[in-house]
């Protein structure tokens, strides 16, 4: 991955320039101008605070000389997440905090030797699968501590295990999106699992951080899928079967789903899967608006008519879509007019998907198609679903062409029930709107009882103090989300950025509750420092 | 209810006399002799350790002298659950141990001052609802504690809010299953919770055990349809509230369902609701075997055809429920005769419920009926279906008969995966026959992944020893169900019976990660001793 943006370069691609026009009438500045990030060699490292001794300790533990490094890239990679102020942060050449050393356990004995060798010499452990975090969770913060190293998930990374009969696959921790999914249909089957992180997270951050992907309304979200799970902690191992159900006492597999690193390290995990899709299908549609479009969603989450993939764009979000899309004025004109005569016109777009068997994906298709109907939805056919499709991992590349032109993008989102939704929408909208001049926002799961909401907002970067300018528009919309009932985080989690207003959600009591298993399995306290219950 | 049995009197009735003689054949023994329990007023119950200060102090925060009550009635009455041990004890008029006093406060904060109350002056607390656990959950057992009180919240039983938008109800811990029903039915709506305590079950021991309900392959169990809950422990309230999906941390939800009231007392549990359902099918099907019964019960799992209610016997839980339903002999003869044309005689009985829309009822039974077919079921129609429905509630009349005619009639229950479950059920059966003539065995929960095993186990009464003979039955039981893989309880919960297998399944730092939650709710560990963790 680039240090400093998301992904890959050749992946990577400047947006239109009819886009970045329309982008400058909204933002009213000039957005001609590319600020390039430093070079990796330029970035500014501090000095690796561990000795020759903790060198060859950690060594020891992890398995050889090889498994620890602390040359200049492998420490400014695992300095960061892809958040908008670590990248703002490593665009400039500011690697600092940056971890002493990267080390990378071969297996889970390894693990477990790292974790007992930090806590024996006071070293703060950060676990790193993908390093796609981007509410700070990977930031290597010493809190105290007096080095602090990146604990590389990458060499768990195989497949130990699927249970055809039961369609429960054991896998190791480090084992990446791209290559899970490879495995998993090498052999029939699927995890469905692809969180716009995909093509770089792994299933260990997925598990450590509740995380949801695309499809999540159909498959479930990851905290769903997770059947059983190993933890190595500072103070032992927690390791819970795969049972399909159990009524033996709280769950414990919920007290490591989400556990953030800060409990220890997952190292591998059973999941649900199921028979790789013969068939998939996506597709467009236009809602008159917003509000009829989450009344639709809902009739689609109660009436257990949902695709696999449900995504309801404001009509901000439609708006913007459609003007960086590029489409040539006379299609654009006739998307209108066609609009217009549905009823749909300046409304909300949907993307909708199923995956299944070639009759299921039709049965299940008609089902939602009559719901949206109900609601006065046009359809658009399988263009719009297929551009989806093309794109589905490609914003954050926007976002960070967006960076280097001066622009804040930035991106959070929240859940709650359906009663509370419109508030929630439009306090949160309101938050944003006093920072920034352009917000948008989608609903892109669906669940009985309610939805989320994922937020973009663009503003004109504050050149003197970006950072500064973030933290006080995520105060505010932050504020806005507790204040309006969400929940903090629906699927980015909590890591540094949230972990302020996690109190406000789970209590201080809960928090506390949580502290005392973090005691009790990691009685040293140097499991990923600063994060969730910082 | 009946102090030394399941129910009322009203409900309760004899099997018929060619049941008798076919349990008779089956156990080796006569059944005819039947000894009654004591009356309530001869039962013997110890003094109550607590004193007029302790009276004063506990009617104050609990609202009154009418919320303390020591007298005969009250105590035996919550002196024990509806396990096999509990009534052979009371059957014979032993109510010791007893608590010392029941306190029934009418609120929530009523509770909280009760906790205050019993945590300053050293008194144990047990919370009841219902009282038909069947695994010692409501025992009141003292624990080194001076005193212990059975904290009845037959007070709390209000539907506090219901957000039809949602379809989340929010009601208090005390309402018992046919009043919660009723309520939610009035207007328009249904938990669809029906274990088989239903009708004295209470939401919160619902929600404190885990419970699964007879419907809930559909309905889902009650630890998927609780959204939010508040626990007022000694320390604090954790108030959690409803959010269809968070990423905030671990779900501390997760804590506070299965807690046993071992770290407080639910108060209030917000739960998912559906609309009222128009429309409702059961009914009766054979398929050839056990074994095959389990391979079409994972095909209706896996390929998303499960009905709402899916119970499968094994050949000999289906001989005892056609023996004892009485068919007249040329019925059962024109039965045996169209089980063997379909190839299905001697075989597995199936139970299959739909309810829902007409539609959806229609649809989704073409889909279980497809499958089941393809598996080689006999359809058996609507008969079969409508006798369990009217006889759903009442097994535990029948134990309690049994019980009074010398017979160890018992029920346990696991689950596991697919891949497991042949093994499991051959293991846990082999287990009781070493001890028991007549082992029988159903499938009532169908997951993905896997699916639960119930088996019922009769033996002639060992008049010497009783609960020793239990005891041991229990245990070579639980230790196959460990060995074998099995969880040690899918719907019971741990309670007092279970409690030493627990660590065998979550692990020893597992529970002590519990016992840490524990100490920070309840530091003078006052609440449910003896209970989950001990």
């Amino acid at each position: 991955m680039r240090f400093w943006g998301w992904g890959e370069d050749a992946h990577a691609g400047a947006p239109p320039a009819h886009g970045i026009a329309w982008l400058e009438a909204r933002l009213g500045a000039s957005l001609t101008a590319e600020t390039p990030p430093v070079a990796l060699e330029d970035v500014r490292l501090p000095a690796s605070a561990l000795d020759d001794a903790d060198a060859a300790a950690l060594a020891q533990a992890a398995g050889g000389a090889d498994a620890v490094r602390t040359d200049h890239a492998a420490r400014v990679l695992r300095s960061a997440g892809k958040g908008y102020p670590d990248l703002v942060r490593l665009r400039a050449g500011n690697a600092d905090p940056a971890p002493d050393a990267v080390v990378s356990p071969g297996g889970r004995e390894q693990v477990a030797a790292v974790l007992r060798t930090c806590a024996q010499r006071g070293i703060a452990v950060v676990p790193f699968g993908g390093g796609t975090s981007v509410v700070g969770g990977v930031e290597p913060l010493r809190e105290g501590f007096r080095a602090v190293v990146s604990l590389d998930l990458g060499g768990l990374s195989r497949l130990l295990e699927l249970d055809a009969r039961s369609g429960l696959a054991r896998v190791e921790a480090g084992l990446r999106g791209p290559e899970l999914e490879h495995l998993l249909r090498a052999r029939g089957h699927t995890l469905g699992h692809y969180p716009q992180s995909f093509e770089y997270a792994s299933v260990g951050g997925w598990v450590a951080t509740r995380s949801a992907g695309q499809a999540s309304t159909g498959y479930g979200r990851i905290d769903e899928l997770v059947r059983g799970a190993r933890l190595v902690a500072p103070a032992g191992e927690l390791d819970l079967p795969a049972v399909p159900a159990s009524a033996a006492g709280p769950d414990l597999r919920e007290l490591v789903v989400g556990s953030e690193g800060v409990l220890g390290v997952l190292t591998d995990v059973t999941l649900e899967v199921r028979p790789r899709p013969a068939a998939g299908r996506y597709e467009g549609w236009m809602l008159p608006s917003f509000a009829a479009g989450c009344e639709a969603f809902r009739a689609l989450a109660q009436e257990d008519a949902a695709p696999d993939v449900a995504r309801l764009s404001d009509e901000a979000e439609t708006e913007m879509s459609l003007s960086l899309a590029g489409l040539p004025s006379a299609v654009r004109a006739g998307l209108d007019r066609y609009l217009g005569w549905r009823g749909a016109a300046g409304g909300s777009a949907v993307i909708t998907g199923w995956e299944g068997t070639a009759d299921d994906v039709r049965a299940r298709r008609a089902r939602t198609a009559a719901v949206l109907r109900r609601f006065g939805a046009a359809p658009l056919g399988r263009g719009p679903g297929r551009a989806w499709a093309k794109g589905r991992f490609h914003a954050p590349y926007l976002r960070d062409d967006l960076l280097g032109r001066g622009v804040l993008a930035e991106t959070l989102e929240t859940a709650t029930t359906w009663a509370n939704l419109a508030r929630l929408y439009r306090e949160v909208g309101d938050a944003l709107r006093r920072s920034a001049p352009f917000v948008a926002c989608h609903v892109s799961h669906v669940y009985a009882s309610g939805a989320s909401l994922y937020f973009t907002f663009l503003a004109g970067q504050d050149a003197e103090d970006p950072i500064g300018q973030w933290r006080r528009v995520k105060h505010e919309a932050c504020t806005a989300i507790v204040a309006a009932g969400g929940t903090i985080t629906h699927h980015h989690a909590v890591g540094r950025d949230h972990a302020a207003y996690l109190a406000a959600e789970a209590g201080v009591l809960g928090v506390d509750a949580l502290r005392s298993v973090k005691e009790r399995l990691d009685p040293a306290g140097i499991m990923n420092p600063g994060k969730l219950l910082a």
